[in-house]
């Protein structure tokens, strides 16, 4: 057992090749067997692994400073760099974060878990060092999937202005979380079959030096190439060609499921607690796909966008064979992504464009832009949002969609409560030729109220009065419908009184007729909304009513940026929780 | 004149070559007599005239579709499909918009103005005819300093996917509004120097076909061209050399200076209604950039970022020789910018990023996740904001900085309201090393209190008290401070009570301790901001007050994108006079 006994990255250097070859062996089976228990990022981590013992062989971190795009391949570093607990001993697992973290560690340098930044970012590094006159080199690792994203394209081609050490280390294992897209992945496939010596080079046009590597997953390959780059005085490619999920069958065999996984049974593979006597449960994701599914097969105007992440939003292999052509991954593009949609639905092509809460924040000047200026009616379904749907590492938070979404004018975002509202929301905002349509799709468990909905949704910012009271309105936001219904429950048990309860849907308006009628009855109006208070829906509201008599109280999340919360610690912290809303009514 | 006798696109093709050129001739003229008297980007349509005289030749607009990024080079194209009145007849100078609009013309498919767009909004109209099972080309006509942003870029990676027919008309003049940065100008160079030859090839590397026009201002070789193009079943880019600034000599010679022009005097080239006795009056750009350069000759660690825009924040082409290699243009790449101000400042730099407000919104995701969630503490300064400071076209307005920045966690958002507060608040920020932190650059005409202005900003969300009254405070916000100064002032004069005013200076924070003060004697707060009211600086006040007696006036902007507006008539809209507050104020 080598790995055991490397602490920093200079008992590295200590092995020779072939005691770190077996070092390579140990690295994957903690990567397999920690995935299997605990879940991650798994095809890419098994990837990189000789790739991340040359480097620290190589070079001399932290004076060196290595930055690894998104993160997703970070774990053999992580144990390289004093972080091995954290994924031998399972009392350790949670010890550390799933990306990249300079908290964690001095051998880390961002917190970052957005893709496509990494080499903008060490264009910062690069110059902090010059402009400081340090030494020591900085090095990107950046997977191919990556590449086509914008702020990627942006940095890769002004790395060279810089004119000056960088090393960047394109991963080509031939995929991104699923299938690339994008011209410019003919050009690697190109790059690998004249093993790099082709004269038509993507990198080469932005003006970067280049170096090919046959097999990535070589260490005395890697190893060598690295030497050979090593304090270079220019930016310079090194292309290397890995094997996805190398090391572990399944996950080179299916590269796309395998990217990222829940934690499993290593004999069987199948999710653990995954009972197959149990129904599967219904979820909001799967439900998305079907109506979809159905409704391009009815209408060959209905076109689906996705930015790379097809499986995130329900679109595995087999419904994107039975999508056809009706669906479109533009790759890790977001930017494209919204502008197609735009493109699309100004000419009356019905588009619709899933997007996950925390990557459509990389397309906000394109949501204002190319798409609310022009009034195009496309459909964003905004997946995974709010506290109970995101994800809760502080860089996948989906909180933040209502404040930079809900302030664009002419975009209707829209926030259903259940099935049949979110199937209604959808069937209209298809349908409808009139605006630029979000719908947050309702988070955690599916709710039915196995009726029909109906609902005129063209009057916008009509809200709906579920249930008429005195004194107390509450406003229940999206998913936090359900949480309106406890707080108006309870409040009944304690003081036997009947309050209002609303389901506002439309997240990005008031609904003024509606308030002013409050006005007339009640004194209190409490909104609940699963997001960040500042900039957010219930704001609206209070200051609808800023010149009124009306008690405002708005419920949501504390601005800041929380990191793997436990959401029910998150509820109580920001007392959304049906007793502790009442304790606050009934104070006042 | 043949001009005259052009009312759409058809009338074009009745000319033969050399009626053409005369054609071309009388656009020139009239690009240079309308910037004379009316200002309007100059040098790119003087550049792109035989291109788009050959446009119209040689495909059939609105069947073939044109997009033209960032619409800097559309007026030769609006002359020719029906709106040449605009250009030649003075009268009718304001009855166009700078920009491409669908509302005006069929002939025009988006309105677009922030730059890099053009290819992936293409990509839409591409699918939409394909899946209609339309004809017709879709033709974009792209800059290079366009093609640095990562829209483009994503844009152009994505283009080949869609296996059909799409012209990319590459427009290389050789320069962006400045001069271009990134690598890819060096291939555009070597393009051009072997005349569209070179193995190493951008385009082609995308997976784009390519053809080379060694004179986009030769009006013959540019209908060949296209003619060869038309109908092309795959995507192809054409790269065509002109000469910015074609036909002007001035604008020849100073191609950054006349990109954009106002108004000047046709002989002695002097901007209309400019005194030389006059002193030149201060603005807060020459104020910025003053501050800057001595700030970075006593501190080598100070650096200036910029995207594309240098004259704009104020480095013309003398103070970036002043600058040297303190000040970095990344071109168009405001993702770039963020991650690499973020990237130094990580590492003791000193770094400032000078935007403008409409532009800042293109680097959302960058300012959350790679310079906020790092915590890291760049300095962005944030230009031309808001009504007074913003620009009035739709598609350039700086109003919603406040929603889309103020509610990111740990960004600290300041609004100073007069030259000694926004240099002390630059001086503090450029020094701290705890925030991030965005500084929204005053409005309009300087005001200076000429006292040293001196404030602890390290108390975060700590506001300044300017005059304790009672019953009624006045927030007033940035370059609204003087509005509220005029709306104390006023209401003291009609009641003959002293109110209470407040500068919040933290745009994005609420001063707790202070407003529970105002709880004890006062029972009104108003607050101003120059920016839409949903999401803004006022809504928080108010939530903060929505649980007591407290009632709250915002008063900002409506949630709306409006075109070309008048300063005036938006403030009285928006009840933004002091008389019409006032008014308000006492009927409560």
């Amino acid at each position: 057992m080598y790995l055991e006994h490397i602490n920093e990255p200079k008992d590295v250097k200590k092995l020779n090749i072939d005691e770190m070859k077996i070092l390579a062996k140990e690295i994957r089976e903690a990567v397999i067997t920690r995935g299997a228990k605990h879940g991650g990022h798994f095809g890419p981590n098994l990837a990189i692994v000789e790739a991340t013992i040359a480097l620290h062989y190589v070079f001399d971190s932290p004076k060196d400073k290595f930055v690894f795009d998104v993160s997703h391949q970070c774990y053999p570093h992580k144990m390289l760099t004093g972080r091995r607990l954290a994924f031998t001993d399972e009392k350790h697992y949670a010890d550390v974060t799933g990306y990249s973290n300079q908290h964690e560690s001095e051998h880390d340098h961002f917190i970052l878990g957005h893709t496509s930044t990494s080499v903008s970012l060490a264009c910062g590094l690069v110059k902090a060092r010059d402009v400081k006159g340090e030494e020591g080199n900085v090095v990107v690792v950046i997977g191919d999937g990556s590449l086509g994203g914008g702020e990627a394209l942006e940095g890769i081609n002004f790395a060279s202005e810089l004119r000056s050490n960088m090393i960047i280390i394109v991963n080509d294992n031939g995929m991104s979380i699923a299938k690339n897209h994008g011209g410019l992945y003919k050009n690697l496939q190109l790059l690998r079959e004249t093993e790099g010596k082709a004269e038509c080079n993507l990198f080469k046009a932005m003006d970067l030096d280049y170096v090919f590597v046959k097999d990535g997953n070589d260490l005395e390959a890697m190893i060598n190439a690295l030497k050979d780059v090593k304090d270079v005085n220019h930016a310079v490619v090194v292309h290397i060609v890995t094997q996805k999920g190398k090391g572990f069958k399944p996950a080179e065999l299916d590269r796309e499921s395998w990217h990222y996984t829940g934690a499993f049974d290593i004999n069987t593979l199948k999710p653990l607690g995954y009972d197959e006597n149990e129904p599967l449960k219904e979820n909001y994701t799967a439900i998305t796909a079907n109506y979809l599914l159905k409704k391009m097969k009815a209408d060959k105007k209905v076109l689906i966008i996705n930015s790379g992440t097809p499986a995130a939003i329900g679109f595995g292999a087999k419904q994107r064979k039975e999508a056809g052509t009706q669906f479109i991954d533009v790759g890790i593009a977001e930017e494209t992504a919204v502008a197609l949609a735009s493109g699309m639905a100004a000419k009356g092509i019905k588009s619709v464009y899933g997007v996950i809460s925390t990557f459509v924040q990389r397309t906000y000047d394109q949501l204002s832009q190319d798409l609310c200026i022009n009034n195009n009616p496309a459909t964003i379904i905004v997946y995974y949002s709010g506290m109970l749907g995101g994800g809760n590492d502080v860089t996948h938070l989906g909180w933040f969609d209502i404040p930079f979404m809900s302030n664009i004018p002419n975009l209707v975002y829209l926030a259903p409560t259940n099935k049949e509202e979110y199937l209604a929301s959808l069937e209209w905002s298809i349908e409808q030729t009139e605006h630029p349509v979000a719908i947050r799709m309702p988070a955690g468990e599916v709710i039915s109220s196995a009726e029909e909905y109906k609902k005129d949704f063209s009057k916008i910012n009509k809200y709906e009065l579920t249930q008429k009271g005195e004194a107390l309105a509450v406003l229940g936001l999206g998913s936090f419908y359900k949480l309106g219904e406890e707080v108006v429950e309870l409040y009944k048990e304690k003081t036997g009184k009947e309050a209002t309860l609303i389901n506002p849907f439309y997240i990005s308006g008031v609904d003024e007729e509606l308030m002013e009628e409050l006005k007339k009855d009640h004194s209190l109006v409490i909104t609940l909304e699963d997001g960040v208070l500042d900039g957010g829906f219930g704001e609206k509201i209070t200051r609808y009513f800023g010149n009124s008599d009306m008690k405002v109280l708005n419920y949501g999340l504390k601005k800041e940026f929380a990191d793997r919360y436990n959401i029910e610690d998150m509820l109580k912290k920001n007392r959304l929780k049906a007793e502790l809303i009442v304790e606050d009514i009934l104070k006042i």
